[in-house]
């Protein structure tokens, strides 16, 4: 005889209709197996996260979000409360940057003759293209901000500047620094932004300490009642915020990771939130999932559905 | 100087609203890059495609769609003039037989002891479990539908026949039968539809010519005017609908196809539908798109947007 | 405390040195994690397997394996005794027909005008080119074999009488005809065999039964003393070899899978074995495996490995 | 007519014998398509690269490769002047150490309750494991490390001042030590080692600046006659190496990547070889290839092929 409870819950085929709206879908697809169920449940556990006010939102931005056109959606998560630290790549701040100076991105193609790109100076990021030019309007901005940021600051403290250089609302640096969300990056020496950084530092004083913030960052680790985690792909983000616990022995009670990294291959961006319980990263009775889908396609959704159930 | 055309579509960076519907959400994903673009792009073909009434419509179906959930959408598209032939894998069919026989499939967990799920007779499909009882009944009903069908047919008219046998509305097989729009199964011994069929014929007259209906496939392929193709996965159906082009000369016009396979390994269900233009399985002009994603997520969202946009 | 036994075997570091055999190689990778460690045991398994000579062995061919050059690697395996029971995809027997008949594939590239490639009549996969023409010389070899061949048979004994017509010792279908190793074949129609099989029936009698060759299947499955299964990708050929088992109620004894699919998206191709233990396909307590490699690398180093461990 | 240089090249099945060296095998893949042409073409890649004396060498390490076994294929590529400048994610440095400590990884299994490994202080990489306690001892030695090293240094002198406290002659680190190979490790505060400095500097002084060795970095950019770059994985190290070319306007002549990430979702680690040409990271006429494959397995082969001909 099988173990009743295993066969409790049927699956509910999704019924779509003409007109429906995105939470109707997710919650559509929260009977089903599969990418489906899983989206579902990230909807789910993300409206808990943001509903539990004693939680600390966590959020991990690598993937090249921006170039795809994601920067509206973090901006505005920031803004509406849906984030209160953000990790990311410094590539992803620096297209941030760019489109914040009004210097866009535009959709190409990714079949193409990349050396004919080249000879046009136009760079390809698959089917999005950058002007060179505009990395030469970003050095002149960034010229113009590392001066009146003091000698002897953290990176945290260099992205505040940079987002307070800024008036673009939809700027995730500028909203970031309104709402007095820290933004930490770990590898900036590692995009424009650093070496420019770096370029500036030659003949001006500029002492940027690696561990400057981490102090402000495991801070807010100690500090959170609870935490709740949602990661973009994964990488120095996804790395950087669950390695607060081994610090704090604190682990994290909600997570969400979408990806199409997988986990046999070892590296840390497809290790499942399982492994990460074996390091006590995340809780044993935490909400957690991870939807293996393009970001570019998950993130609007569940933040579409969330932001429905929450208004 | 660079071609000035490259630099002509910015970026539209995605603005996700509350309360927005599953349209608005491919809408505003229309001028992002990566799979939002491709996804937004997957429902204007789609539109095109069926609004198009000179085209007609090819439906690829592999993967275990039925199982996660997926049967009422397919169904639906059946009955609603969205697919004009459908060629699947056996195993989707002998899902929906099930399902059709009042025989649900069950949400359960891909974190489990397999070896205690065989010894309760559950058969798993990653997160979703079957009953092995059911496979007992499925037997039952094709005992009573064999005897009926004739002893010299072709696969599509066997699971014609098998339509027929069924009352559920939301059935695959049903709703084929009753819209008259044939389905193909290159494959279907390997199925338990197929095995069944193989232990009637043990002591029952029945021929089941492999070849019998490849006839009845290619005029549908010659007769169009124009051809669209929808493909779930790859597989069997991918392949046998493209081959058809090799007889009649007549490329596609329109294709989609929801894949997570890549084009690096060579296999088919990964080939892009470029590669499919050398072999003139596509037109050189047709309007095509591949989505990388998990079809029980794209499949929903696709179908919900261009019902709404047809309605 | 931990558990003891989980902290015996040490990581032992590839120790890799110039000259080395393959086999080595294999050995040096035995004490190494993820893919690494997947490969040796794979190898350990296979090695096993042939050993077993109580062993039934059952081979999947699916994915492109004769246009990438495989198709030497196979036909060998057969020769030696490695193979018992081959079921493949139509795809691969057509490509081992055209190479049988001195019809080359050519490396190509995969970055290419597939346009202008359908205009010179060169038909791609992925990296490999197949000039057009080809196939009218597989058509007039296939009308002189159908004659030949009597007008009821099964797929099985169809593609043995294509065999018989060979006489190119790498070609898969005259070693499987030469060494009485039956070939299976599902979907036969999905492929140009199929195709001209059925132009041929246009015009003369031929009837092969989609069932008649389950039976001879399914008594090798039965009279398997112990049964073993190497699959290449996955597919129609996994499901086929793997689906006998719910007839006999005899699992498989090993197991090896080279595959890129994944578990997550539910499909049968990227199913663990774990998942095929639920369906009693794979034995509790059998030798098995997954590479999660491209067959084409993963196959050539376990078979010298294999080879050279049995000489 | 098709172009008749199209089909120059014949695909030469590949030919597998027992006994057969590594180097023999990469070499009967030479005239096969997909994955095993583009191994082989990798190590003829990396053949001439090395080869060509003029040439400086980066590797860049991502993935969890040490804990799999890997740290001797690396530091003997360092020892014999495979590698002129490693960039590495912390997670490799400090697994490296951990090892170089005597304080070994253990060979675990993926299948397992994470929680209990948990509750047993053992840490979980895929099917590796790591004893909590192994971090204390790696604390201990870095203790006695930090006040050895100066108060102002950069990333790359505090990795060599590690390496120097290491006496285990198979350590990256000290391999790189002794050979005056710098390594680079952007975000080196991701990480344990990263960590330990950042408590290690709340109690004594120490100042590292991000940006202090990023002048290193690209001198040896600015003075490499040619370049060649050997990427295993992606991330920040491949970042990295590459956006050096940006200030130097030097693109790397010769290029290998091994990954498993796709170009599809957009992420750099995914981005092809041909998308670096339109940024001029990759030389037009480069000689470039990317693996698609697990690091584990390709890596090994591609060390001893090239190793077999080099001797």
């Amino acid at each position: 005889m099988h173990d009743c409870t295993r066969l409790e819950k049927p699956i509910a085929a999704a019924q779509i209709t003409s007109g429906m709206g995105v939470d109707d879908l997710t919650r559509a697809l929260g009977g089903c197996g599969f990418g489906a169920g899983r989206l579902a449940q990230a909807c789910d556990i993300y409206e808990a996260m943001v509903r539990d006010t004693a939680t600390t939102k966590f959020f991990g931005l690598a993937g090249a979000m921006v170039p795809a056109g994601m920067r509206s959606i973090i901006s505005g998560l920031i803004r509406d409360g849906y984030i209160d630290v953000l990790v990311s790549t410094g590539a992803n701040l620096v297209h941030d940057l760019l489109e914040s100076l009004g210097l866009p991105h535009y959709k190409g193609s990714e079949v193409v003759d990349d050396n004919e790109l080249c000879r046009e100076d136009i760079d390809r990021i698959y089917d999005v293209y950058v002007p060179e030019l505009h990395f030469t309007h970003l050095e002149e901005h960034l010229l113009g901000v590392f001066p009146e940021m003091g000698d002897q600051i953290s990176i945290r403290e260099m992205l505040s500047a940079i987002g307070k250089s800024l008036n673009d609302p939809d700027s995730i640096l500028r909203a970031a620094y309104e709402c007095d969300v820290p933004i930490f990056c770990p590898a900036v020496q590692d995009s424009m932004i650093g070496l420019h950084a770096w370029l500036y530092r030659q003949t001006n004083p500029l002492n940027v300490d690696v561990f400057a913030d981490v102090h402000e960052f495991l801070d807010i680790c100690f500090e959170s009642e609870r935490s709740g985690v949602f990661i973009i792909g994964g990488g120095v983000p996804k790395n950087f915020i669950l390695q607060g616990t081994l610090m704090t022995s604190k682990g994290f009670d909600y997570a969400i990771q979408l990806t199409t990294d997988r986990p046999e291959y070892g590296g840390l961006s497809g290790a499942t939130f399982d492994e990460a319980k074996s390091w006590g990263k995340i809780n044993e009775d935490a909400k957690s999932v991870a939807v293996y889908a393009d970001a570019t396609i998950a993130l609007p959704i569940i933040v579409a559905a969330v932001r429905s159930r929450l208004r």
